[in-house]
């Protein structure tokens, strides 16, 4: 027997972007469904000319800890992946590049997001301004060559789930075009 | 200046394991912090005698799609990791191994989620029992190379993210102990 998607019932807004979906699946079970509709995200590998990996350190409140992660966040509503990334990098590190390239796109959550996560990656890149920071953001900029971001990732010290799946994108991607 | 945590100025509960922290940024600016606690994930990659990954294909409600995954899901409460990915795989595939080991794990979203995903791998995976699943799930199993599985990462085609991650976390490992 084929796989068949869920028949929405009725739809309830708990918040703005949080949906609840009463559903009736194809056994005729009946389940509420928690959907969250967040906007468009981004997170690129950018490499400097000495293949450099520009990261960013910030706190984490869900977890309540300070993690090592890739730059990028939010694409606003109207904006292409690609300017939003580059924006992203350019506020988040002041580093930008004038080759930056989509590797490929995933689903941070399939279940309970209805948004993808575009993985970029930039070569070449370099400080050209100082950061611009949003009123809640505080980040420190680090420099860590890629081979040991490798590392990292493999040993477990590279933490953001979603962070470690952009780069294994862009890992498949460098090594196609190098 | 060193990053500092931020200070939870009062906790709100809007449903149950979804709280609004009312925090003071280091720099004094406020703002409302939504924090999900879900439960402890787990994911497997399951390889059989051939190398074939055992992967399941399900009905994915946030982005109303057919996904190509890994065996996994909620480890219960009270429940250690290695002991639910085992009644995972076993429930979803109906495969078990006798060689199960934690490669690693990753916060799946630490501005938003309080938990882990811890990533497993699986050696000599045997069918061993009929699929036992719950009302809510139907579930395809699907036999892949695990050479095709990294090439379909690579090519944007597992589209998963926290699964690409467990994927990069599980091969680095086998990379270790081969």
């Amino acid at each position: 027997m084929p796989l068949k998607p869920w028949k929405v019932l009725e739809s309830t807004y708990l918040r703005p972007r949080f949906r609840v979906d009463k559903c009736e699946l194809p056994s005729g079970y009946i389940l509420d469904a928690n959907i969250m509709e967040f906007r468009t995200w981004a997170n690129i590998l950018a490499l400097t000319k000495d293949r450099e990996a520009v990261l960013v350190k910030q706190y984490r409140h869900g977890v309540q800890d300070f993690l090592l992660e890739l730059p990028g966040g939010i694409i606003e509503d109207g904006e292409a992946p690609l300017a939003g990334i580059q924006r992203e990098l350019l506020e988040e590190t002041g580093y930008s590049s004038p080759h930056v390239v989509e590797a490929g796109w995933l689903f941070p959550n399939p279940a309970l997001q209805t948004n993808k996560v575009h993985a970029f990656i930039a070569l070449d890149a370099e400080l050209t301004s100082a950061q611009s920071l949003d009123d809640g953001e505080e980040i420190e900029v680090h420099l860590v060559p890629l081979e040991e971001l490798k590392s990292l990732a493999a040993n477990g010290k590279f933490q953001h789930a979603l962070h470690v799946a952009v780069l294994f994108q862009a890992l498949a991607y460098l090594d196609k075009i190098t």
